[in-house]
C-alpha cells in the first residue's frame, strides 16, 4: 500500500475536466466532469436531510442500478429548493453530458454545491458542458479546483496496492467541504474512482465502512447540507480477478478506500471555514462504538469547546460538560480527559494543580483531545475545527 | 393577572441578600441567599448532564422531601468536577447557612455557577454566609446581581393575581444565564418564589409545565452545563385556600408561573453571550409538539442560521437545511419559511424574486422566524440569539 500523487484520475481509465462556465461571479472554475472510459460499477451515499437538492434526487435514482460512467458537477449554485424546474435542470445537465460523451443518460450522475434556492442558468451550463467534455484530461487538478466553493485548498488523495495475483490497483479521490460540515453524513461532495474489479455489493459495503470512519467522523459547524454526496466508481481496468468475497484483496481495497476517505475527510476539516486548529477527538472505553461516536460528536460540536480551542485554553471543564450531555451514562470518577497527552481530569478530580504547567499546551495547530471511559470497548476517532472570528465573518458576510 | 416590579422577594414572606465574599476577582457580588419566613413547599428541575456539580447532587437529594426554607447561591465558582471535597463543601455551605438562620440543614439547598473544577475557598464562603444572613432584605436587587457571571443585566420578573376567594397571590423570580444556554434544560440558574398555598404534586406539575414552554425552549450555544438548576418555593403566606386540584386558581397560578418563567428565559437569551439579535422561532403544523420542538431546536442551534442572523441576511436556505436535518419527515413542497412575516420559501419554491425586496428585512434587534408544515397540529415557540464576533471573543478569552 503506497500513497501516490493524484486524485480522481489516478486510477486507470478515468479522465476529468474543470472549467469556468460563469456560475461564480469571481470567474473561478465552477464546472467539473469525471469520465470513465468504460461503464463503472458505482455506489454512493447522500445527505439524509429532508430538503434534498435536485441533483441528489436525480443521482440517487440513477445509481440504483449500480452503474455510472460520468459525473457532471457544478459549484456556485446548489440547485437546491428549486422545485420542478430544478429537477428538470439537473436532468438536462446529465442529458447534455451524455449527448456530448455519446453515453446513455442513465449512466450520468450530477452533483451541485453553492447557493441554495437559485435556478441554474442553463445557458451557461450548456456551453460549459461542451467545453468540459473537450477539456477532459488525465490531470485531475482542474476538476479538484472546480468543485470548490469557500474552500481555500484543493483536496485530493490516492493510494496504490498490488493484489495477491500481482495486479496494481489504484484508488483516488477529490472532495470539497468548507462550511456546513457535519455528518450523518458530512456536508460535502466527494468523488472516488478506482480501477478495481469488484462485485457491486462489496463495493457498496466497502463504501459504507470507509464512510463510517471518515466523512461520518468529521464536523465543522454541526450543520448538514441539502447536497451532501459521496460517490465511488470502479471501472475494473486494473484487470484483477473480480473481488467476490471479503478477505484477501478485498481487505487491501478496503484499506486503500479508507485511507483515501480519511485523507479527504481530514483535508475538509483542515480547510474548514475560519479554522485555525485541527482537532482530533479520540474516545475510548465507551459501552460501544456508537456511544463513543455520540460523545465525540457532542464534544466536536460544542461551541464552547471550539472557542476554547481557538483561544488555546485547556478548558477540560467544557469538554467534560459536553461529554456529559451526549446522552451516554458514565460516572464522573470513571472518565479521564487529556489534551495533547496531558491528563487534566481523572478519578473525579482535576489533575493540573498549576496553571503554569499548562501554558503553551495548545499553542500548536494540532490538538488531540482524548476521553477515556471505563464502560466497554467502544472507540471513535473524530476530527473537527475550532470556532474563530473568521468563521463568523465568512458566514455572516456570505450573503444569499 | 398583572405584572409587577420585583423578583424573588415580591411574594410575601421572602427575603434575599446579595453580597461580595471574594470569589470573583472583579470584586463584584458573588453570594446570594433566599430565605422564606416559613418552611416552603419546593420543587426543582436540574441538569441532565452526566457531569453534575456538587450543589446539584446535594440539592436534588434535599428537595426529595419537597420542603425548603433557604437557598444559598454562589457565583464565580461552579463547584463542579471537584470530587468528594466539592460535595463536602456544598454540604458545609448549607450547614453554615442553616446554623446562622436557625434552620435544619435539610431545609437548605445550594446552587453554584462559575468556573468548573476549582475547589471552593471555604474561608471566604464561611465569612460570606454570615454577612449574607445579616444582609437579608425585602429588596431583591442585590441577590439578582450576585448570581450573575458573564451576564450583563439582572433578570427578574413578578406577576400578581387574585384567587377566586379574593386572596392576592404573587409569583416572582430571578435568573442568571449567559453562556452554555441550552435546554434539556437550559444552562442557567433560576429561582422562583410564591406565597401561594398549593399541594406539592401540583406545584411539581406546574413547574414541569412552565419549564417546558420557557427554559426548555431557549438556547444560546447548544451547550449544557453541569450546574443547571430551577427552583420554585411556595410558602403559603398568601393565605389562600390550598390548591388541591387543577382548574380554577390552579390555572391562574400556572399562568403566572409561566409568565415569570418565560420572562426570565427570554431575558437569559437577550443577555446571551455576544448576542446582538433576539430570535424567536415559531414552528407550526408539525406532526406533534415534540417534532415542532425538534425542528425549532435544530434551527436555533445552527451556527449557519445564527451567523446569518448576525449578518442580517435573510438566508432561508440555511433555515430550511437546518429544519431538514432535525429528523422530522416533511416534503419540500409542504413547508413554508417566513422571516419577519415575509414568506421566503413556499410550495417548494423561493418566494422573493428580488433581493432588493429583502433589504433591511432583518435590521431590527428582534427577528421572527416562522416555519409551517402541513403534517399536524404540533407547535413550538423557541428563543435564541445570533452568533457574533463577541461570542467568540468572550469564550475564547474566558480562561479556566
Amino acid at each position: 500500500m503506497k500513497k501516490i500523487d493524484g486524485g480522481v484520475t489516478a486510477a486507470q481509465g478515468f479522465q476529468s475536466a474543470g472549467i469556468t462556465c460563469g456560475l461564480k461571479e469571481s470567474g473561478q472554475k465552477d464546472l467539473a466532469l469525471i469520465h470513465s472510459r468504460k461503464p463503472a460499477l458505482a455506489a454512493a451515499v447522500f445527505t439524509t436531510n429532508q430538503a434534498q437538492a435536485a441533483p441528489v434526487i436525480l443521482s440517487r435514482e440513477r445509481l440504483q442500478k449500480g452503474r455510472c460512467q460520468a459525473i457532471i458537477i457544478n459549484s456556485g449554485n446548489a440547485n437546491a429548493c428549486t422545485g420542478e424546474q430544478g429537477l428538470a435542470a439537473a436532468g438536462e445537465m446529465t442529458q447534455l453530458t451524455a449527448d456530448d460523451l455519446g453515453l446513455k443518460p442513465e449512466l450520468v450522475a450530477a452533483a451541485s454545491t453553492g447557493i441554495i434556492g437559485q435556478t441554474l442558468p442553463m445557458d451557461k451550463i450548456r456551453a460549459g458542458i461542451h467545453k468540459a467534455v473537450t477539456a477532459l484530461t488525465d490531470d485531475d487538478r482542474d476538476a479538484a479546483r472546480a468543485i470548490l466553493t469557500t474552500d481555500d485548498h484543493v483536496k485530493t488523495s490516492a493510494y496504490q496496492f498490488t493484489t495477491n495475483t500481482g495486479r496494481e490497483v489504484t484508488v483516488g479521490g477529490m472532495a470539497k467541504g468548507s462550511g456546513m460540515i457535519h455528518p450523518g453524513m458530512a456536508t460535502m461532495l466527494a468523488f472516488i474512482t478506482t480501477d478495481i474489479s469488484i462485485e457491486r455489493k462489496l463495493l457498496k459495503e466497502a463504501l459504507r465502512e470507509a464512510n463510517a470512519v471518515s466523512f461520518n467522523c468529521i464536523s465543522v459547524d454541526g450543520d448538514q447540507s441539502t447536497n451532501d454526496s459521496l460517490f465511488v466508481l470502479a471501472n475494473g481496468e486494473a484487470g484483477n480477478q473480480k473481488i467476490a468475497s471479503q478477505g484477501g484483496d478485498y481487505g487491501k481495497f478496503l484499506e486503500a478506500l479508507k485511507k483515501v476517505s480519511i485523507d479527504l475527510a481530514q483535508a475538509i476539516v483542515d480547510d474548514g471555514e475560519g479554522a485555525t486548529k485541527f482537532i482530533t477527538i479520540k474516545v475510548k472505553g465507551a459501552p460501544g462504538d456508537k456511544e463513543a461516536e455520540k460523545i465525540a460528536r457532542q464534544v466536536a460540536n460544542s461551541n464552547l469547546v471550539k472557542t476554547a480551542c481557538f483561544g488555546s485554553d485547556p478548558n477540560w471543564g467544557r469538554i467534560l460538560a459536553a461529554a456529559g450531555a451526549a446522552g451516554v451514562e458514565f460516572a464522573l470518577d470513571e472518565i479521564t480527559v487529556s489534551i495533547n497527552n496531558k491528563e487534566l481530569f481523572k478519578k473525579g478530580l482535576p489533575q493540573a494543580a498549576d496553571r503554569k504547567e499548562l501554558a503553551g499546551l495548545m499553542d500548536e495547530h494540532e490538538i488531540l483531545i482524548e476521553i477515556t471511559l471505563q464502560s466497554g470497548a467502544g472507540t471513535c476517532e473524530f476530527w473537527t475545527t475550532d470556532l474563530s472570528y473568521k468563521y463568523v465573518e465568512i458566514n455572516a458576510e456570505y450573503h444569499t
